[in-house]
């Protein structure tokens, strides 16, 4: 079967979904498609840090009531070494703060508003095919949940559908450069049913290696611990996480309350940058694109900037007839990429130890240097906080 | 011969001079040793930046007349990438400039001073052998130029002698900490007889490797070339070292002036601290204690502002009978130390290229970064133009 649609979307995410409300304000309709569930999508954990300027953006398309209510406003972070607990703040800094609201309660809500407007999705769909890419009308194949083969007549693809999906692979390898990093540590990242022992999240340098405490919610830890590349989640017991978080994220007078863990799970660390972002009428955004560390909670922000800049070189193509926005688009988000890119390597560079004893040193002296110069405090706070839409 | 001094200084090079000249204000005597010649010590060429705290020093214990009429003061360095040339102003940024004036322009004023002043130093000495460090009485032995025996007996030894000199190797290495790090590039330094064709030093990134341009005086250009370690001097003709020079500082409307060179040389790049900086009565200072890649032009202010802290505490120690500060010593200078070490390890890694083609990315998105971010340009300014002496 054959439809027809201005834009269709390969991804039920965040990105995808964001971008048919913000082309949805536009007036341009469009269809997506997404391998998993919706059930799944809504249910994965990921991200859990929106800067300034994705709240302003979320807010403006009428997504930041419950953000709002719920999320928790945080004016900075704070960094230690095992001397010294240091708090950045980045409204002091900056002029600018950032929220924790989770990527699924942003999904929540995005899922909400499309299906108050209709939007047309299909989730559980298999075998995606993009084609005619480099013409006006390109189309994208797909079998749907009831084994119905279909095909959207577009006037452009987003693909919004991750480092996996098809969208990525579909643009030539000869146009394509591609820029790649394996960091040599990974994430042993908890859930934890106990109400955070901190009011804003801890990054922490430490001899045994990197551990960090966020939340989730009033009632609700996330927690994490530097681990070796190839660690199994049961090498880990409940004790053993707890007393590895007591010992990497221990300041004297504080104490970090334990509580059951609800969920585990080991996540590698990698830094991923695919160019260009375009190629004819088909546009990549967020991970299709790119992948950051979590290090520097860049990946959904930098996702929701593409898809912001994407939204308006679309209704630029499609309303006005005017090809110079869509033309520059790979050219724009890449610098934002490279800038979050370049960030997220270095907040992860600087925190995570190597076994290297030299370079244990450099950290430290840079992290001491961060406590005590304003300048080089605002420079992480202009990145962490979020630099402008418009960069 | 036995021969009584307060403190013997191992090294007659900047640092073993400046302290002699600083002890001497503090009415504190000293007496001199040195394995080199006297005209081989002012020959040798090596650092050609001063930063602000250095001046102001040399300006207050009466060296500064020759500097102010010859140095050449500047208010920030160009960094550029193959796109874009860009003036840091550090006086704009941080209020601190800084002064192009040679290592060996330093060392001939050091000189004429403590010859005026009767400084007892001892030249083209050898065997020189450090003992009873931990008593009130240390010695340093050595034979003199005319083949005579000689031990001085003092209250304090100051090794000022570098990384090859005796006085770090008199540290038991049961008592010594050392962290190194060997960079896989090298520079290729000339000297050349053509006016500098800048106002100010230029750092250039380019794909090719970096290069600088650098001066010693109106008519006299310093440029350096990154090469790959084990690169032999006649392995770069002139002709190839123009060229290359060319290339990689280009920028468009602008010429690189050749002219004549009268030296050229391979120099290795390489980080090194040593710790602690006290042995009992025995004081490292400057290269003996520690050595930074030479990007950020600060191995000369380094041992600066050692040793001004050093003269500080040993007139503490041996006219006051305070020995706080001789005891927080190494502590205090290491502070510094390592914030040298990490800003020059920095300045290093941003602009030399290593082949991999993340890197590269990672580097243009930082200079961008420092182009257009007033924090970012502040962390660069305020770490180059000098931190303040008693950091």
């Amino acid at each position: 079967m054959r439809q027809r649609t201005r834009v269709a979307i390969v991804g039920a995410g965040p990105a995808g979904m964001l971008l048919a409300h913000l082309l949805d304000a536009h007036g341009i309709e469009s269809v997506i498609v997404e391998t998993r569930s919706q059930a799944y999508v809504l249910a994965r954990i990921r991200a859990g840090i929106l800067e300034h300027s994705t709240v302003e953006l979320l807010r403006s398309v009428g997504l930041g009531d419950r953000l709002d209510a719920e999320g928790l406003p945080h004016r900075g972070i704070y960094l230690q070494t095992p001397q010294e607990r240091h708090h950045l703040d980045f409204v002091d800094l900056v002029g600018r703060q950032v929220w924790v609201y989770g990527q699924t309660e942003v999904q929540k809500d995005l899922v909400a508003a499309r299906t108050r407007a209709g939007q047309a999705v299909y989730y559980g769909v298999a075998d995606v095919e993009l084609d005619d890419l480099t013409t006006d009308r390109p189309t994208v194949r797909f079998t749907d949940a009831d084994g119905v083969q279909r095909t959207l007549e577009a006037d452009a693809v987003a693909g919004c559908d991750g480092s996996f999906g098809p969208s990525r692979a579909a643009i030539p390898a000869a146009v394509t450069s591609v820029w790649e990093r394996t960091y040599p540590y990974s994430w042993l990242g908890v859930l934890a049913s106990v109400p955070p022992s901190t009011d804003e999240l801890i990054y922490a340098w430490h001899p045994d290696g990197f551990a960090m405490h966020s939340m989730r919610s009033a009632q609700v830890s996330r927690l994490y611990l530097q681990v070796p590349n190839g660690t199994r989640v049961d090498e880990w017991s409940h004790d053993r996480i707890w007393e590895a978080l007591s010992t990497r994220l221990g300041h004297t007078g504080w104490e970090l309350a334990a509580g059951p863990i609800t969920e585990a799970a080991v996540l590698p660390m990698r830094s991923f940058v695919q160019s260009p972002m375009r190629h004819g009428r088909l546009f990549l955004a967020g991970d299709a694109a790119h992948i950051v560390p979590p290090t520097g909670a860049k990946g959904l922000n930098l996702a929701v900037a593409d898809v912001a800049l994407l939204a308006r070189a679309l209704a630029a193509l499609l309303v006005d007839g005017d090809a110079g926005p869509a033309d520059a688009y790979s050219e724009t988000a890449l610098r934002r990429v490279w800038r979050c890119t370049h960030f997220s390597w270095w907040m992860t560079s600087m925190l995570h130890t190597s076994g290297d004893p030299f370079d244990a040193q450099l950290q430290m002296s840079q992290l001491r240097w961060l406590f005590s110069s304003t300048a080089g405090a605002t420079g992480l706070a202009e990145n962490y906080a979020g630099l402008p839409l418009d960069l």
